[in-house]
């Protein structure tokens, strides 16, 4: 069961290609270059184990038709509407996942919504009702994700108006050894990826004795 | 030091009150009728051992002028602006504490921001700049807060355009033996606000394996 990682040339998505294709999950990244996106699969193979599955690259729509189910859109916020309306005919029966975030230009520590609310229910508005989307990963800082030696420090709000497609992505993520929360519907990603700068202005400031910080969702009693 | 808790005979307040005074902060709770909060105040210190500090209970309005630099708003968000245009006269050169969440009516899995993005952003534009209000504590599970034979179970993003007055918040909040953050300016309370509804969905959910979640900022490292 292939996914494609549009926009898998930046370091979020290539992140989460590493972590995918090493837990046997083949993985084609894409990027509006489709040559470009190929060497740098290559390149992102030589740091995985022998037995990790494909990790391929091409161009954003040749890597969208090549997934069977699921299509994760990494590209910068900037690209996101026009991305989407260029993928929109090759997703018809498959599930966008969506991490993009929309930050303030030149002010990463603050977001600047879309009309509709969230970059997750923009998408659901351009793509229309018929291919789900599911907000997620919005929080995981790309140096984690691109730190193969060590887990993941967070958990996963996933959010989306389609029950299903959550579960299925949810089910896709536990592939990443990371605890996954159904955040509910898809306008919950006003809060969901407003948290990301938040977490960037901790990041930032020397108040914080670390960085790439994400959150967890805590129980009463664990310490 | 004595710190005023607006409402404090509601289950948020109640269990503030308890944590102030047993770490040895003076606390005056609140209430519409002076007299219900000056029995629940009395009711509460069975709880507390001998060395807790004062806890007493009066009027909303005698409340806040008894307290010396903090008062805590803690009042259902149906009562938020009318409690706090009645308070206005007694807040000049205190901090106001927002701990209000403008949940929706009906359901507490979502929220019904107001005009002014939150419900922290909205006690300032009815306080005036001269007034410093702190959003905090947002987060916090009221039953988390008065189970005192345990620690709370999450951290505290603190907001607010003061930073003096943020850091005087975190300074009181530390008390509570919590780690605070600041997460930014008011405006950032339309995320962190928005959290509570998304724990509150996890607790209500029969999919998550205990109830009253809250939030920590995580670090790569930590397991």
């Amino acid at each position: 069961m292939t996914i494609a990682i549009i926009g898998g040339t930046g370091p979020q998505g290539s992140g989460l290609a590493l972590r995918f294709a090493r837990a046997g999950i083949p993985v084609v990244i894409g990027s509006r270059d489709g040559e470009r996106a190929a060497q740098h699969a290559h390149t992102l193979r030589q740091q995985l184990p022998d037995d990790a599955a494909a990790l391929t690259g091409t161009d954003n729509l040749d890597a969208a038709q090549q997934a069977d189910q699921h299509v994760i859109l990494a590209v910068p916020y900037s690209a996101h509407a026009a991305t989407l309306d260029a993928l929109k005919p090759t997703l018809t029966g498959k599930i966008l996942i969506d991490i993009v975030v929309p930050l303030a230009k030149g002010n990463p520590k603050t977001v600047e919504m879309p009309p509709e609310g969230s970059a997750t229910e923009a998408a659901q508005a351009l793509l229309g009702d018929a291919i789900p989307v599911v907000g997620a990963l919005h929080n995981v800082s790309a140096v984690t994700l691109n730190a193969l030696d060590h887990a993941i420090n967070c958990d996963i709000l996933v959010c989306g108006n389609d029950l299903d497609a959550k579960q299925s992505v949810m089910t896709l993520l536990s592939a990443l050894q990371v605890d996954c929360y159904n955040a509910g519907p898809a306008d919950n990603a006003r809060c969901i990826e407003a948290i990301t700068p938040i977490l960037i202005r901790l990041n930032i400031s020397k108040a914080v004795p670390f960085s790439h910080a994400g959150i967890r969702i805590c129980p009463p009693d664990k310490p």
